[in-house]
């Protein structure tokens, strides 16, 4: 157990043993899960430290701030200068990378990778396992299934790195990749398994390898109903 | 270390720091891994705890029940209700989720998600990084490559749930997306990559995105049978 | 905390809480991430142990040898005969399984997997939640995009391993999968999500399901340097 002195803790549960480091701030109500670290810094500070432990961490660190009311799962890490917003879930064993905002209300899943200098929206739900690099950009109320996987160097390994923007209400299939650099429009539908290597168009549903517009969100919506009546 | 008074543990052995919670039940010759947590609540009853720690899941906690002779490895996460069957191994950080039932001899492997509400036979082989979502319904014999990538909706994100099914004996290939709702018949295989959008019936063998027959079982095992013997 | 009497750790740094098991020898200037476990004996050794813990452990365990100035991150557990280069970096999370050798300046990604009796040259990077399973063979200054999936049996579950070998200077795309027994050439390019069934030659690239080749190394690096150019 490490809690800095300069961290922000009332009304914080702890689950169990979990290192709190530099100036950070939870809200109350918030819990921290067993074996998490929140507050880590980044490697270019620590690789100068003559010592590398909490203590030095400590010293260096410029804190995560996590909203109230959030439930941060075991095992999970969150470096320095992360925002996370009231409300917000982990999964278990998810890594949140520095300068990454995270909106009110949103799930991170489990073993999911929020790679650092990410922006996501209000609501999102990250589903279990999926890959986020940096330089993305999530709008509000989107739905990403497990273990989506968003790249962001469309020639690896190249000296550029070009985001992935998904835009509000979008819904990302399982295991689909989207290529760096492309957007997802607003309402727009990506099935399972694509790879989307161009733009998609607000409000069309993608599907295949590369991904092609198969229909409209409204007909999505329609045989989404008709889903969920067939399941009363 | 929490080693709930309720736990019957006779026989266990402890690796390191672990948790045990609730009424859970622990056979002989079982070894829970360092870093790891059994009996972990369901978010339903932790969120109305006035304070989220150990000693307080453990009042709330229905525990789990784990037979004798497994082998937890350390970092996993398995929740209230679950019930293993003898000689089961887990690898590395797994995490299982409530009401979930395993059989006798399963392995579960590293970073794998069974993500509560699934039943899995006897002497099924889950390779890593696999995710298996509520309702999935999964036979004996199975073995899943690594990161399988299972769904249970259709028409994310709907309000329906719509487990996949696997007979007994099937193959399913690296990496493969099963889409919501289908069956793998009895002995049927997946190749790796596919993505599945229909039953797939016994004893055949589907490729391909998306996944078509493409031969039957019977040619599948003297293709793996000239394979094997290739490599003496 | 379990630190071996016959462990060398002359300089190296422990983050939290650790265990170090057998004559395992770290180098100076190296940090090991919380709650990390080095020198993990193979089951065979531990199941016939009859108490599982750390102390029993150390016993039988042959050590991991991990070179100087590396950094292995929190939740990693390494095991026995591991033998790492120095300057390795690991993420958090990572699964590094025992006869594995790591070459100098190589970073295993957050959540990869490496899963034992693996080569990997020097100055490669794996990126996050990478899949390496046993025989496979990676040469130095290769690059493992997020999420690659390598396999190791064409037809699974056989009884024959035959491992992926990916020649020095690849470049393998984001969710790929290589099958079992193939050859990536040197400088060969992957494309993200493309199934790899059949050997890549040198300096070509290759997309789609399955894989085939689509342009040389040369028009790849033509079009890289157009793109870092754009991105001005």
């Amino acid at each position: 157990m490490f809690l800095s002195k300069k961290a922000i803790l009332d009304g914080v549960s702890l689950e169990g043993d979990v290192a709190v480091l530099g100036p950070s701030s939870v809200g109350r109500g918030t819990t921290l899960g067993a074996y998490s670290v929140i507050g880590y810094p980044i490697y270019g500070k620590i690789k100068s430290l003559s010592k590398k432990d909490m203590s030095s961490y400590d010293e260096v660190s410029e804190g995560a701030k996590i909203g109230s009311n959030c439930f941060i799962r075991s095992h999970t890490v969150i470096y320095e200068r992360v925002v996370i917003g009231d409300g917000v879930q982990t999964g278990h064993a998810v890594l949140i990378r520095e300068d990454t905002e995270i909106g009110e209300g949103t799930v991170v899943g489990t073993h999911a990778i929020v790679d650092g200098r990410v922006t996501i929206g209000r609501e999102v739900s990250i589903q279990s396992g999926t890959y986020i690099p940096p330089e993305s950009r999530i709008g509000s109320r989107v739905f990403l299934a497990p273990f989506v996987v968003i790249t962001n160097d469309k020639y690896p390994a190249s000296n550029r790195l070009l985001g992935v923007t998904i835009e509000d209400g979008a819904v990302i299939g399982a295991n689909s990749i989207l290529i760096s650099g492309i957007t997802v429009g607003e309402g727009a539908v990506v099935a399972s398994g694509a790879v989307v290597t161009r733009d998609v168009p607000p409000n069309k549903v993608v599907l295949g390898v590369p991904a092609k517009v198969v229909m409209d969100r409204e007909e999505y919506e329609r045989k989404k109903g008709d889903y969920e009546m067939d399941g009363r």
